[in-house]
């Protein structure tokens, strides 16, 4: 079997700058070497408050990487 | 009954710089003190475009809040 | 902040005519003066029967008006 | 205009037992009288954990009353 | 980095009680230890029915955790 | 062609109680031995008030049942 | 078990001139005596071109109706 | 290659009247002879309001339409 | 009134060898002529593997037939 | 802007022997050099009976090109 | 037919800096004058890795503009 | 606890011939043994096209195993 076989997890990741550092977050938290990352498909975004602190980002992602070699 | 409760309410928020700030806008107009807000959901995001003006970015939101005490 | 902040409700309008009417008696419930109202989105259409009545058109909506002027 | 409409609004209850009781918790803290409310529809259902206490049974429901007598 | 980053991961749990109990199961089989654990958000329920046995109630969840302390 | 093929059917059953009775109400409701039952899978659940009697609980399920033995 | 339970059938209703009397057709179809019949929820809406006959409207209806008796 | 292809273009038709009429202007719209349309697939119904127009309902048509002869 | 009615039901089919078997062995056990027949829409697509038998493709379908002839 | 940009398009393709194929003619149909083809999404996917001729298998798919080169 | 008609085109966009920027030139590249367009809504986010390449933000949209004059 | 748990693991597995190998090849991947395994749930199907090798089928699975022996 040669085909490419790619797993699927899903994270969610958090910022308080912006939804695209949430993401990178998510990612970077992941631990995996940066050539078996595909693609982070945003799944849901919100922004979470709590009254002693900033607000805060977060993205939820589905993110894919290869598990076999083609 | 000591459990907390949440109301959800639905609102645009519009900023012609980014989403995130959309969303801080949309938060703002609710009017509410920060203590008893929660969680900002994005439902949807888009951009409006009018000839007369720069692209505004929107962002739907579902805002949570507590309405009883725990 | 100047820009415009929407806020979005939910109703159920009904009429014994059609699904146009039924979304207009919704809107018209609302109140609102109509300078405020922006866009009636169709969430679902149902048409209920009764045995003692003729069967009766709904169409649940959600109602966008503006909270911050621009 | 004798047509029946409802207002639909969204609330989040909380349980340490059940999602049925949750369920009731959110229609209680509506505060309103019995007559005019019709459907808790369940939009989502979850169990929050915490460390310090047990586990909570929360659900997500969307809560229709008659906002004009037919 | 210091945001926290949330794993979900999809477990089904049952029970031949209810749809609370078999989410608990679901959860206490991820052998996690509580304080990492936040919420179990219900995907689907169901009730399998086997004609030598009682039914059982069957809970898919997406159950998250910190991976990354704040 | 020895392959089983299933039927599924749609019902909504109720109970003052529970979720759980009210979904093995509309199981019995269907009639049909058990050993052709398969899964009952929810499709959505809400409580139903009326001013004079006790809320109740009502469960929207698709039934699954054997209609070609393998 | 004196609960009611109501059983959902799914119909598609055509009609030269409107949606509602597509949906109204649909119901028709189903040779029920009109005290069973409940609600009618719209799946989905169409309007099917032939080039040599007008446009017909189409209605795509779940249609439940009463199976126990309460 | 014998079999035929369909195209599906998406358009949004209006109308004062009725959401038939507004998912007709829309087909029409399209400029295409009437033998190589086939179905016209409401996506979404709304309704707009503006303070100084009558109301105009909106319908959102996915368009299918033959693009190679069978 | 002549306008067409369809009835649509709800089976899945199953194969060891395809899909589109599995589609066409859920048709076949709807004992209907075939003339009757329209469109089976694929709901869904899965495997289900037993560790002591090959993998079996199964396919629910919603399968649409005239009730009304026009 | 040296990003690259696609377009999706959406089309439905048909076969008699089998999804794949279906999915397959309805991108040749597309009339575009291979090089700017990226991904043909599944849609939907159904099977379309008539009486007077074999069963046809459907595919409905989002066809992605590039429309901008990188 | 006085009413307007928009048609509605799907498109992916990219940016090395951010969703915002990748949803402007997915309209960009669309090569229509501004005074057609009118909004772009969000389909899907998503961040595409590549080992030896910074990550890439993608938004894909659906732009509608105008095809006929109020 | 005697109740069984099911983990699910989301999987791409593709292949040049169809999608039913694409799904087969995505369990091989998962490395478990058979008996653990129980249903492959498609997600999404997908055609890659690139210019210099034949189209490759892809499926989107979720894949439940076995936790907890019942």
């Amino acid at each position: 079997m040669t085909e490419s076989v790619y797993k699927i997890i899903e994270l969610v990741g958090s910022s308080p700058v912006s939804w695209e550092e949430a993401t990178q977050n998510a990612v970077k938290s992941a631990g995996m070497s940066l050539r078996d990352l595909r693609i982070a498909e945003v799944v849901t975004l919100d922004m979470k408050m709590e009254n002693d602190r900033p607000a805060v980002f977060r993205s939820r992602v589905k993110l894919s990487f290869k598990v076999l070699a083609e």
